[in-house]
Parts: C-alpha cells; sequence; structure tokens
C-alpha cells in the first residue's frame, strides 16, 4: 500500500453521501489511503458507513484502514485495521486477521522500541505537532523522536498529527513513508488542493 | 452445545481472580455455558478477562459465548459469539468468523420472525420476565409468545430475562433448548446450588 497521503474521516466531518465525491476529489489531489475513524458510532452505523467508504475507496483507487475495530474492519473488507497502544494488540489482530495490513500507533522512542516486537506493518508515529483533532492525543512526539524512530525501525513511518501546509515541509524532511492528516483536508474548502499541497514533489521536495 | 444452562457473567459481578473457582462451581451445579457480558470494558481487560474464562471453561467442560463483540470472541478462542438485534449483523458474523457458534437475541414474534432469515444458531428469547439485570432490555416477552417462538423457529431457543427458582418451572414447560440467567446464579451465595436449582430435572421436571 501506498502510505504516503492518508486522511482520516469520521461520520461527524463527513456525511455517508458525501463520502463518493469526498474519494474522488482527494484521490485527484493525490492521496493514497483513507482511514475510517469513528469509535463511539454504533457499530451498525459504522459498518455502513465502512461499506460505503469500501467502495469509494476501491473505486478511486485509494487504501482503506479501519482505526481500531478489527471486526469492523474485516466486516468491511477494509485492505488494514490501524491500532492504538491500548487497542487489541496486533498479533492478536495477526491472528484473527491474518490478511489485513496493520498499523500501529506510538508516541514516543520507548513505545516504538517496545513495537518491534509487536512487528505491525507500519507505525503512525505522533501527534508530531500539537493537535486539537484527537482530544486523547499524547504529549507532542516532535521531530527529533521523529528521526530518531525512523533510525530505529525498518518499518515504515507515518507521521500524524498537528500536520499542516505550514509545516508539512518539515516533516517531509525525514525518512518516512508519508503523513496522515484530520484538519489539514477535512477543515479545507478545496479538498482536492488540500491534498494536493501536502504532497512533497508539489513543493518542490524530493523523498528522502 | 449443550445450551441447557448459560450464566451470563460481567467484571463487575465476579472479578478476574474468582473465575476459575466460579466456573468449577457452576459446573458441578450444572451450568453448561458460560457468556460474557463486557460492553462497557476496554478492549484489553475484556481480552484479558476472556482469556481467564476461556481456560476456565475449557478446564470445567463448559462452553463459552462472548456477547456482542465478535474481535473478541475470535481473540480469547470462544466457541461463539451472541448479538443483538443492534450488534453485527449475523450474515457478516458468519463471513468473518465461520467457526463460532452465533447466537442472536429476540424479543418478540416479529423479531423471531426477521431472524430466521439471518440463520443464527439459536435464538435467545426475552426478557421474558421483568428484569433489573439489563437496564435497556425490551418490554416482556412472556411465555405466551416464547411459545409461539418455539413453535415457529426450527432452531434451539434459548429464554433469557428474570428467570429464576420461582419461575423456572414455568418456563421448562415449553420446548427450550435451554435458559440464561445472571442475577439468579450471580447474586447467589451457593452458586453451585442455585445452578442445581434451575435445571429441569432436580424440579421434577421432563423437558419437552
Amino acid at each position: 500500500m501506498d502510505l504516503t497521503l492518508q486522511v482520516l474521516v469520521s461520520p461527524e466531518k463527513l456525511t455517508l453521501d458525501q463520502i463518493s465525491g469526498f474519494c474522488a476529489a482527494i484521490a485527484r489531489g493525490g492521496a493514497t489511503v483513507v482511514q475510517l475513524r469513528a469509535k463511539t458510532d454504533p457499530i451498525r452505523a459504522m459498518i455502513r458507513y465502512g461499506q460505503e467508504l469500501r467502495e469509494a475507496t476501491r473505486n478511486e483507487g485509494l487504501g482503506f484502514i479501519v482505526n481500531d475495530r478489527v471486526d469492523v474492519a474485516m466486516a468491511v473488507k477494509a485492505d488494514g485495521v490501524h491500532v492504538g497502544q491500548d487497542d487489541m494488540p496486533v498479533p492478536l489482530v495477526r491472528a484473527i486477521a491474518p490478511n489485513l495490513l496493520v498499523g500501529l500507533s506510538v508516541s514516543n522512542l520507548e513505545e516504538a522500541h517496545a513495537a518491534r516486537v509487536q512487528n505491525p506493518d507500519y507505525l503512525g508515529v505522533g501527534p508530531i505537532f500539537p493537535t486539537f483533532s484527537k482530544l486523547d492525543a499524547s504529549a507532542p512526539t516532535g521531530v527529533d523522536q521523529l528521526a530518531q524512530i525512523c533510525a530505529m525501525v525498518d518499518i515504515p513511518v507515518v507521521a500524524i498529527g498537528g500536520i499542516g501546509k505550514l509545516n508539512v515541509s518539515q516533516v517531509w524532511g525525514y525518512p518516512i513513508a508519508g503523513i496522515a492528516v484530520i484538519s489539514a483536508v477535512m477543515s479545507a474548502e478545496d479538498k482536492e488542493n488540500a491534498c494536493r499541497s501536502l504532497r512533497p514533489e508539489n513543493r518542490g521536495l524530493t523523498r528522502r
């Protein structure tokens, strides 16, 4: 899966009938993955929403990852599941869903070190910068720790948290597989252009 | 699975270190299945608790069913999962967990009728009597509807809700596969005897 630009969505910020047009727009802008984060919704609503996202992402050639809920990820035939430090441990996810790509969130060096034995497919590292999109986020990781984590692990690293057009060039300076964003795209009027402006090649950057 | 006597447990009413002794006691009393109902617990606590229940039920020859969470049921290698009208639809449960026994809750004739196309392995019917163990329970089903549902479906029916030693004989008068209880066992000092007193053969009844 091309992890370059992942956009996190939730039913509060993107209604069911907006999904299809949204996926087309962000795909045009260069997004590569959509992640559904819908922790508090009833499961049937989550499944309905996830099925719609599955269809739209498939149509647009986007990857599709479900946050937290392995059962929902399996039920809607997502490509992957992203788990946090308090979610189902990666080895159990592998045991029940061997075909899913598994991402794991870490917020600091210690968690990144511990994550290696869990053997996820990629690490979500952050919040890199302070963020208001995730109220229970850890203290910011910062780019120095991001650099140290990239040097320490040999799986893809996705930087997440507080990344927007003002600081994205800074993040692309590290050997990351990609970035994940919420507000930078979801709060923008023009979501296609918001995605485009986040990709490294559109900022005159060469990826490391 | 012998569905004769199912006991529903949760971490609030049975602590982790009580699980082993509890399972031994209810097995001696004639319980056949334990169901874990822990909707609001963090998933890692749910898994830890479920793993303990899995081991204890296996040791005692009891079946083990997890309520609601298909991912937890799979992760702890339960024998089955029990879903409600608002949980993951049975066909999706089958698709992601083909080896799990699947129970489905219905509270009236209409739901029982609709349940037939979902094809669960058994129906949980109730609450038969008023209950205080499940705060969001539907209006009582009553024994007349229980009888009608038994006549309508050809899969095992498990009666649940408000069943205790004062009314259990009444329920055993219908062609049910078994009963499921919470308070009747969990509130009893002597859980072994509480189970024993609920079984039809110990009440001088012949099962239909």
